[in-house]
């Protein structure tokens, strides 16, 4: 049943009943969704709604992404944050660019399924006088309903009038583009919404709205490279491989469900896991890649053993050799982090913990030193 | 002292000081009025704000009217009223110089005192950018501070977004003729406030506030046309003198201040009243009018004679004459009012009351008709 894929795992669909008579046009339908430029790093949890668009694709609908190239030369709508930094058009060039060719992981590129649109292209054309009629849609009080406006208008914190025109250039992207549907995270369902009543007053047949759940790193965190805790849809397969592993059991099931869109696996929770860390890899670089990516991991975190490659380290003239000045050197410790690590076994040679500082320069020589669980050198003789 | 003139009966000069700051600099102000053309009529009540605009004039400086066409045409902002009615550049034009020819009653138009200026000239030019960079300046808390919508918020009646688009326009009027000081009602003082945050923002010394009291009519309420309690600048004499004597004695004080900017005289509030009739009526249609009009008043009014010219009336065939019907034909009155004022006393012939409903032809030919106070006609024996 093609509807129940579309809409598969979507939090909501609305109004009920109106993406069926969507589909009943028989003809490919226009899904929205806007890609936000000032951060371009697609992550696997901003993949989700990406998901669902290609699975309008695989239907033979047209994803249109809209690129807010207009609403990012304006800069931060309060004027007061530094977070969101006023573009130059090559740079959103650059990420939109840049954007693409992540997205692609996920949607497919074929000439006919997808669509690039700058909002440039039709807001820069609209008057104050216009500005004026998309305001008479939307009162201030809906406005103010919002989430995010309302503990900042009840914290009694400034909510400029600019800020409302936003949300009202997002509902005006849909009335360019004639949007069939939009997708977004529930985080959108406001803007998305709005987005019908604009179409409504501009006398087009609104769009049917489709959220999408947002899916929590393993600190239980929303994904975020700043925080460190994002799984880039485009990062190497050994470092994919490995962040994804470290998601807890408890959350195995909304992964499989929502990543790999499929039931989480029955038995052992580490080779589900595993599995889901395949998937993953493979999507974004191929199954050879994923293979690879799970020996290395097998090898150098789960069987702790030494990577088949790593890099040399000459050992310092003198005999005997201070370790944790080796340490600080080889690795990039502080000698007394170098002395922590010492004081709690988690240095070796070969495979073997070592606890005194100082050490004959026999024992080092041509040995495997390792620093943690991941930091490996082999080192050599040579001054 | 030539400040006292320019902030005479003034509610607000905001912010203290700043006049004084900006005479100083030794060059003509640009003193900015904003005109309403969806409602060009000017009565005396408007004329208080150009009084003092013309006191302005007066010391060398410059009138700066500000004529809203395109606010006028982007029409109602709520879009729900349709007393803002949405007018055609034609309409703008017509109103625009019915405006100043009756603004000139109190304004110079000498033109170097006078500079008219139509807002589309600089905001036709503004982005949904420029919208958005305006709408930075000023937070929604604030602009829902003001008293019409604070009132209408908290009722819970809709505001638009547009609506708090609106003295934003205002505001950034200022920007555009760089003025020096606004003027306005005291219901202006939000707008007019907002004009100094926005100049401030734009990179300009802001404009100095000054608001003028509100006047109100003989009924205790706002003069309004459509109510009829308004005295029109260029209604004719015995109108505009009529509708002054008609203020209770109570508002003497006041009208003698914000429209003579004299003392109310000492002595008979009667006399007062006169002086105060002629002294609007001079204003508009110059001394002689004036003194014809206190004449016709005593003469109509006062000491209740017929005027000395009035229509003839045909006497209809016939002996006797039915009364009630030949008021109903010479009056504006339908046959069971005419029969209400005969029996009120209010129908004399020759200044005499009748009681009679059907006269002898002979008892009315050449005499003077009169129904109620004012009306007169000569009666002649023609059919």
């Amino acid at each position: 049943v093609p509807i129940a894929e579309l809409t598969r795992n979507a939090v909501d669909v609305l109004p009920t009943g109106e993406l069926e008579k969507k589909l009943a046009l028989g003809r490919p339908l226009r899904v929205k969704f806007g890609i936000d430029v000032t951060s371009p790093d697609i992550h696997v949890g901003r993949g989700i709604p990406l998901q669902r668009l290609r699975a309008f694709q695989d239907e033979g609908h047209v994803a249109v992404l809209i690129i807010g190239d207009y609403t990012t030369r304006i800069g931060d709508p309060s004027g007061r944050s530094s977070e969101r930094p006023i573009l130059s058009d090559e740079e959103i060039d650059a990420n939109a660019r840049l954007y693409l060719e992540q997205a692609k992981v996920i949607l497919s590129d074929d000439e006919e399924l997808l669509e690039v649109r700058y909002n440039g292209e039709w807001l820069s054309k609209l008057s104050y006088a216009d500005v004026v009629r998309l305001g008479r849609i939307v009162t201030v009080a809906r406005m103010l309903e919002r989430d995010d406006f309302e503990k900042r208008y009840r914290a009694g914190e400034p909510i400029s009038i600019s800020e409302l025109l936003y949300p009202l250039m997002q509902a005006y992207d849909s009335v360019a583009i004639e949007a069939d549907v939009e997708l977004g995270g529930t985080d959108q369902l406001y803007n998305l919404l709005a987005g019908r009543e604009v179409m409504e007053a501009y006398g087009l047949s609104p769009q049917v709205v489709l959220t999408t759940p947002l899916l929590l790193s393993w600190d239980g965190e929303k994904m975020s490279s700043s925080v460190g805790n994002n799984i880039p849809l485009t990062a190497p397969p050994e470092e994919m491989f490995g962040r994804t592993m470290r998601i807890p059991d408890s959350q195995l099931e909304e992964w499989w469900t929502l990543v790999a869109e499929q039931p989480v696996p029955e038995g052992d929770p580490m080779q589900s896991k595993l599995g889901l860390a395949r998937f993953i890899v493979a999507r974004s670089h191929g199954e050879e890649a994923a293979q690879e990516a799970a020996e290395h991991f097998r090898r150098v975190v789960q069987d702790r053993k030494p990577p088949e490659e790593m890099p040399e380290h000459s050992l310092p003239a003198g005999d005997p050799v201070h370790l944790p000045a080796l340490l600080a050197d080889a690795f990039p410790l502080s000698t007394s982090e170098a002395r922590r690590l010492i004081a709690q076994g988690a240095v070796k040679l070969d495979g073997d913990p070592v606890s005194e500082l100082d050490l004959p320069r026999a024992r080092l020589e041509g040995a495997v030193l390792q620093a943690g669980k991941r930091r490996f050198v082999r080192l050599n003789g040579a001054a």
